[in-house]
């Protein structure tokens, strides 16, 4: 074993770029795996919790309903403007346990590294993830490393979060509770995510920086909550975008949404960048935007609770629920027509998260 | 949309081989990630809480502590003798939480699948997952599906599983309490899991059938923690196997480990086939193994408990703690003769779990 393992280091020191990288030995579940688990994630990552390093974490007892969620990353690139896999990782898991209206208390992180990765990245994914955590109120409790070998050319980190999360009392989130005469809200741009994955995959440049709106959104949907009005359904519009949640919305809840082009928040040069690209901005991704449906009457009382928060101040009201039968989503565009919004079928964007 | 999808369709009827295969599209977050999951996962794994398909699980509230665990499976192959990834993937984290002394409240699910992967696989492994979560008493409450582009030969699937469960009262499982006096038990032959896995990755032929020991615990830490005996510790020996577990215990509890290779479990072909493959088996993977460290006053009762249980009748006592120092984990060899254990460094064996 010995001699293996000074094979190893030898090997690890001496390829031809002087960068430190992952290797498959790191993934044994021997020392090596010790000491990349100690040198690049518990230090940076380190809390009471994760620093147990048992077979799992110990939550203590909560009082409130849990919820549970899950989502895995597979974004390319790994670092991309206004973010990287990383926050991406941490935000996706923390939005959706706020969408079920819950606070999170630990978030677990199962990492599968191709070899070859940099060390260096790993390290600012890793120093991503931490701040991003803090940021959302939150920490990483148990994790998981994995290598595959190496196949083709790139980095390939593929990351995974799954979400503990305890709801708050009264929530009363639930589709089949939307009628007629609700409203629905954006707090800010759409379609920024999916456009600053796409440009810098393609290399394209604009005018104005297309930057990731990658956010953790439990202390918005904290405050929507508190401010009084009905919120009916929270879903955030990630991989298929706003026109999928509206689809979701549709057919779940069996009602139409009318919603007003001129209304979308949507800015000049995400606009340009769907245009150049051939796609509908309803239907790219999102990683910092919630669609809310809200009692009508309550419209102004989200607005401004939305407005106060800084993950909020470009909301607005993009539409309304109505019983025109079959149930459909239609889209009043600006030139003053109407068009049937769909979900997407597949997606022209792999790997967008 | 619909031309695009009507493409789709057609190219996935009219491949060279006549199987239904997983197309990048199936990741989009549109219709056709929708029809995945309901027609490829709903359908095997369906239960109340996960056919809500909302952002997350509702958990509702619980009274004992909770322990929250990860695990991310690579094994290559997919299927393999006595299980396959999804077996693997429920029983890991099912394990893990064994080891702390809880039983499971629920499991997420996150899939990261290559692209090609045939349909009728992707249902063989999905049906797995949800017999091996019946058989440990849980089920998956929330899940993620994403879709990588193909890279190579070989069908590739990448699972992770976190799991959340419930610790019973008076649980007092922590290393630091192990002292010299205590014995090492483990629940029966060792090494299976990862010497399965590579004779049928190198094309091994064997006397007798070498059959991964892949299960869930939890059955058997609750009888072995209900039987009076005061159990100190309980580890899985997976990756590292169970050198690196003994290592582990010299090193967090400071105390030396002196096991009998003698009374060590291991089958006959087992044996010879860590022979020919060059390989200890003490460090060779497991997935069906408890390494339980134990009072020596109650060795007798805990063997016991441990016999009487479907999955320890060839259990056995295989070792002691000691208060020699330095601390370490030392092997008398059937030979008469004493060599320290290591854990392994590196592994030579990637994807084994």
């Amino acid at each position: 074993m010995t001699e293996h393992a000074a094979n190893l280091d030898i090997h690890g020191a001496t390829t031809s770029d002087t960068q430190e990288r992952i290797m498959l030995a790191h993934g044994g579940g021997g020392e090596l795996t010790d000491r990349l688990i100690q040198q690049h994630f518990v230090t940076a990552l380190g809390n009471d919790t994760l620093n147990a390093l048992g077979d799992g974490a110990l939550l203590g007892r909560r009082s409130g309903t849990l919820v549970m969620t899950t989502d895995s990353f597979v974004v390319q690139p790994l670092e991309f403007p206004g973010g990287d896999i990383g926050r991406l990782a941490v935000c996706g898991t923390v939005n959706d346990l706020a969408m079920m209206g819950a606070q999170p208390i630990g978030l677990s992180l199962g990492m599968i590294i191709q070899e070859g990765l940099p060390l260096a990245l790993l390290d600012r994914v890793v120093a991503s993830i931490a701040a991003t955590a803090k940021e959302a109120g939150t920490c990483i409790v148990t994790g998981d490393t994995k290598v595959i070998e190496r196949r083709g050319d790139g980095e390939e980190l593929l990351i995974n979060t799954a979400g503990i999360g305890e709801q708050a009392d009264g929530i009363r989130l639930d589709v089949k509770r939307i009628e007629p005469g609700d409203v629905i809200l954006i707090n800010g741009p759409i379609a920024e995510h999916g456009l600053a994955i796409l440009s810098k995959r393609e290399g394209l440049q604009f005018a104005s920086a297309l930057v990731s709106d990658v956010a953790p959104l439990n202390g918005l949907t904290a405050a929507l909550l508190a401010s009084g009005a009905d919120i009916k359904f929270l879903r955030d519009p990630t991989r298929g975008g706003v026109a999928g949640v509206l689809a979701d919305i549709s057919r779940d809840a069996g009602v139409s949404v009318e919603i007003d082009e001129a209304a979308i928040p949507l800015s000049r040069t995400a606009r340009h960048a769907a245009e150049m690209l051939g796609l509908d901005p309803l239907t790219i991704a999102n990683e910092g935007k919630i669609v809310a449906v809200v009692r009508g009457a309550d419209a102004e009382t989200v607005l401004n609770a939305c407005r106060n928060h800084p993950l909020g101040t470009a909301a607005a009201i993009v539409g309304r629920v109505t019983d025109a039968q079959p149930p459909l989503v239609e889209l009043l565009t600006t030139a003053g027509g109407r068009r049937v919004v769909q979900k997407p079928y597949g997606e022209e964007l792999p790997r967008i998260c």
